[in-house]
């Protein structure tokens, strides 16, 4: 039986998602779970992807293959019990065997929470970046429009990055203020790796008049990573949802 | 000359406010600071009262005597620059040489968080009271009414408190519901040791219809910390405002 869980973790005290050695990693943690559920048989968990260290995620989604007989709706509770309190699942549910919690995504939300607060609020230090700094929420604007689509994010990921094919599509980036905060939303049909944190930078440089919103066409043209803004701190990024097709 | 601070703290990894041998405590934090700040020569650091393991504060405050001639608006960064960073100084100010964080206060705020989510909430885990259940809230702010003015709160606070008259006002208990979240808000001209967190204990148990919300004023006649409701969590719990007569 396959199942599929929701996974809502606080990244701050990981490195990470993925199973580093000698690391607490998220899978790491979920997958000994498993071991002491399953009396001492290796689980693999497989997620939508790896999330970075002090990433948090709100839904992350992973699957696992199991022989246990546990009603869908009590798995939830068998693996929070024995989960550290930073990991919690949300959801489970048995899904049909040829599901993959990778190859079947068709798309993912990410959020960024930005801090514009003066003073650094202890509650957010974790949660958020503070950038205290005035911004141009227009250019910001127009610049998304710039980057929303499909293109070739080379200029927008590490410049060591692997994968050969950098196109992706961005469908939506929203620019929501909140009371002092301003949370970026972007929905889009795969990231490549740190591609969410340096669009964000490059979007803090807009808002600050370094970079003009009218050169991101030069930018992704120009397939640098030299290009772009810095990237930003991780302790601001949310994997917000990861959608399937169902 | 005196310095008034206000001190930002989240509590999470605190043993309280007030200094303790071989903990750490948010007190010993900052005088510490204040220690390296004047060159060796110990400062006392006076707050308006204490706080508990795991409490948090958004603007607890305190006083101390200096030598130095720091512009106002530069203590809270020479200060924040040294401290670690769940403790953050948001205002400071040159005062009179009479006033005292402790014996001055008119007031105080606290309010209490409660997350009635089904699901806890992982980055909710260490700032409300995770508490699913369904609640009367009438009940409860009937309950309030007879909370609101001058009684001996006796039954409402831990049954060794030293201190020798248990009077204290209430000036407004207001129950607040922000999506799935409930806050309760307290004002008085001061609280006894855990009162706030037997007083929020008493509400639930109200919400909960284990305890009559006419009751109340039994429950304060009979001064007998049996009486009331169990102590909640000190996580939920924020020293949100302390006032002065200015």
């Amino acid at each position: 039986m396959r199942v599929r869980c929701i996974v809502s973790y606080d990244g701050t005290h990981f490195s990470g998602y993925q199973v580093q050695p000698q690391k607490r990693t998220v899978q790491g943690e979920i997958e000994e779970v498993l071991f002491k559920l399953h009396k001492g048989q290796p689980i693999k968990v497989h997620a939508s992807g790896r999330t970075d260290a002090g990433v948090h995620a709100v839904g992350q989604v992973f699957h696992f293959d199991t022989h246990l007989t546990i009603p869908e709706e009590r798995w939830p509770y068998a693996i929070n019990s024995l989960l550290p309190e930073d990991i919690v699942i949300v959801e489970a549910n048995y899904v049909d065997e040829h599901f993959h919690a990778r190859f079947d995504t068709t798309a993912k939300e990410y959020r960024y929470r930005i801090d514009q607060q003066k003073m650094i609020n202890v509650f957010k230090r974790n949660y958020s970046f503070h950038y205290p700094y005035k911004l141009d929420l227009s250019a910001i604007r127009r610049a998304c429009t710039h980057l929303c689509g499909t293109h070739d994010f080379t200029s927008f990921c590490v410049a060591k990055t692997e994968v050969g094919d950098k196109v992706r599509t961005i469908y939506s980036i929203e620019v929501i203020e909140n009371e002092k905060e301003i949370i970026f939303r972007f929905i889009g049909n795969g990231f490549l790796y740190n591609m969410v944190r340096i669009l964000v930078g490059t979007l803090l440089d807009v808002g600050q008049g370094k970079i003009n919103a009218d050169q991101i066409p030069t930018i992704l043209e120009g397939r640098n990573r030299s290009l772009s803004g810095k990237t930003v701190p991780g302790r601001g990024l949310y994997l917000w949802k990861v959608h399937y097709d169902n």
